[in-house]
Formats: C-alpha cells, structure tokens, sequence
C-alpha cells in the first residue's frame, strides 16, 4: 500500500490513524500543498481531483477519505473501527461525520485562499473563523461525550470517532484554540497519542515534516 | 417515524430521499430556519445542537443525515443504498461522502450569515461564494461519472450517490449554476426526479414550502 499525503493535513492524518489501528503497512509518498504541488500535472495523473490523501493498494486509488475509512473497514474488519450494536454504531458515525462534514470544508487550505484572495480577508479574519467553526462543531461533541458517559475513549477501543478527532484536535492547537472547555476530548486526546498507532501517524512524525521530535 | 425538517435544507431533503427509498413511513415536523427557530429552547430540547433534519424513532432521536443514512442501510437493509461489491460501495460513497464533506459547510445558512455578518460580505460576493464551491466539487464528480460510465444512474438502481446529488442540484439551480457542462448529472437528475421516491421529497412537496407545484 502506499499514502500519498501531506504531514499536516488532517484527512491524511485520519486516514494514517485508521491503517495503522487496521495493522497494515503503507509506504508515503509525501505532497506538497504549500507549493501547489497537488495541482500539478505529475499529481493530477495520480488524482485528477488534486488532492491527499490517495490510498493506492493493487494499482487501484482511493481518494476520499471518510470513503476510504469505510472500504477499509469492510476490506479489513479486524481489529474493527467501528463497535457492533447498530446504536453504537450510530453514535461513532455521527460525531465522526459531524466533524467531517461541518470542519473539513471551512478549515480546508483551499477555502482559506478563498478567503484572502477572492474576500480581501487578512491572516487574523481567518484565524478568527478558523478558531469559529471548529469551536461551533466540537463545543456540541464535548456536550455529547459528556451525554454518552465518554471515558478514555468514546466506547470501549478507539475507532471511528478518536481517528476523526485526533487530527482536528491538532488543528485546534495549531490555530491557538482555547481547548480549556472541553477537558472530555483534551482526555480522549491524551489517551489515543499515548498509544503507538496513533503517535506515529502524528504530523511532527512524518517524512515531510519540517519538525523532528514529538510534540 | 417523525422527521423534524426544513423544506429548502439539503440535509432534510436527502434523508427524505433516503427514507422513501427505504418505503418507510413518516411525519413531517417542519422546523424554520429563516426565523432561527432550531435555536430556539421549544427545538434545542429536541436537538441541542440546533440542526435539522432530525430523526425520531421509538423515542430516540438520530441528528446527522450521513450517519442516519448509515443507520437507515444497516436497520433496513431492503431495498440497499449501497451495492454489494466493495469496489461499487466505494465508488457511491466516494462521491456521496466528497459531496457531503466538501459542500455541506460551505453552503449552509449558518457560514452565509457568517460572511455577511462578520466578513461584510453582499449578497453578490455570498451568491459567488456558492457558485464557487459547487462548481469546484461538482465539476470533479461529473468527470468521475465520465470514468465510471454512468448512465441513468451511477449504477443500476438509485442509492446513496443521488441520495445526495440531487439535492445539491436543486441547490445549484436555485443560485443558477451552469448546469449545462455537466450533462451526466443532468440525466441523473432527471431520471431520479421521474421517481415517485425523489419526486416526494423534493422541497416543493414539503408541507413547509410555500410553493405549490413541482418544478
């Protein structure tokens, strides 16, 4: 398997999280997004979409990566991603698509160009709606941590929901998030990059970080 | 089965889809969102994250539309959303899940309010904005139903892949997109609106909507 990816974006960092809970081994292929490199005719044979992650296993690609998460799952179901009772199930799947649906576009590099080249918005006015949405969508999941009885985990083994928030919750640090009001997910944080498969999908662990040491 | 929804809400319209392919039966709440009323104590006790559409089913309530479709396909398998093959179940969630990651947020009410309100931005710069982000994933998946050689539908029955695209389509004629270099989408469109399961839960049809006739 090979990842094509970039070591700070955080549908690359999900996708990382999921393989390695799955136990498989996947070389990366590291893309630039800060030169555009994902634009360029070399990657855009890879991905016509232009972008990370691409999963490539037996010459086929996958590109999106809730989608991804999900062949995933059904390709390789042990250890699962996801618990079994259809309830359970349910929980998982909305927080991980609450996030995935309501942060991945407003954070996206792509919408933040938009906002400074086409809307004349300076860094701070984009600080400050990054910092916007990300608290609008994770204030209710740490309200709805709180309603399930969350621990160190949302359910029993981190799955679904832990490999979507971790690499938000990255974000949020990035962007000078205050992460005070939400001590559920701060404990959720703590104990899934105590384990190995999610250290080592981290950013600063990344053949293309600029970085070398943990955070 | 009582589905709380807004006529117009992209959310609303595809879990309608999702329920009347599933030849399930249910009652419309509707909720307003011009007037804030999902904000308001009466809904915040159904939904304390102040969204539509919400599901409510022997007493428990379901609150996000992908996640509810996921549950809908595993508590209702008959007929399925999702082909069988793993390589197809991809694919439909490849461009489903792209859709509803990469349009969802950016689209919505709530980021609107936020570029009129806190970015200064006129109704000319938000109908741009719209047009942008729908181009910018639509446009992909047109050469992505090109690749996969897709007719009437994406395969060979309706699933979750025109569960979401349709509409999204209705949204992009609403902000008069070009809908003309996207022919593949087009005779999707029309093909899905031929059936009574899309027909019904077109916005139109909605006890909310203040139109009276189908498009």
């Amino acid at each position: 398997m090979r990842l094509y990816a970039y070591y700070r974006s955080s549908t690359s960092y999900r996708v990382r999280i999921a393989l390695n809970i799955k136990g498989l081994h996947y070389d990366i292929v590291p893309v630039d997004l800060r030169t555009g490199e994902q634009r360029g005719a070399a990657f855009r044979a890879i991905n016509p979409f232009g972008g990370v992650p691409v999963l490539e296993v037996d010459g086929r690609r996958y590109m999106q990566s809730m989608a991804i998460i999900d062949w995933l799952e059904e390709r390789y179901p042990d250890p699962p991603l996801l618990p079994p009772g259809p309830e359970e199930r349910y929980h998982a799947r909305e927080l991980a698509l609450g996030i995935a649906t309501e942060l991945h576009a407003p954070l996206n590099l792509r919408v933040q160009h938009y906002l400074k080249n086409e809307l004349g918005q300076n860094q701070a006015a984009i600080d400050r709606w990054y910092r916007h949405w990300l608290a609008q969508t994770l204030g209710p999941v740490e309200q709805r941590l709180a309603a399930l009885g969350a621990g160190d985990f949302l359910f029993d083994t981190p799955g679904l929901f832990e490999t979507v928030l971790i690499p938000q919750l990255y974000n949020a640090r990035r962007f000078a998030c205050d992460l005070d009001p939400w001590p559920r997910m701060r404990r959720i944080e703590a104990a899934c990059l105590a384990l190995p498969v999610f250290a080592m999908a981290h950013p600063d662990r990344q053949p293309d970080s600029p970085q070398e040491a943990m955070p």
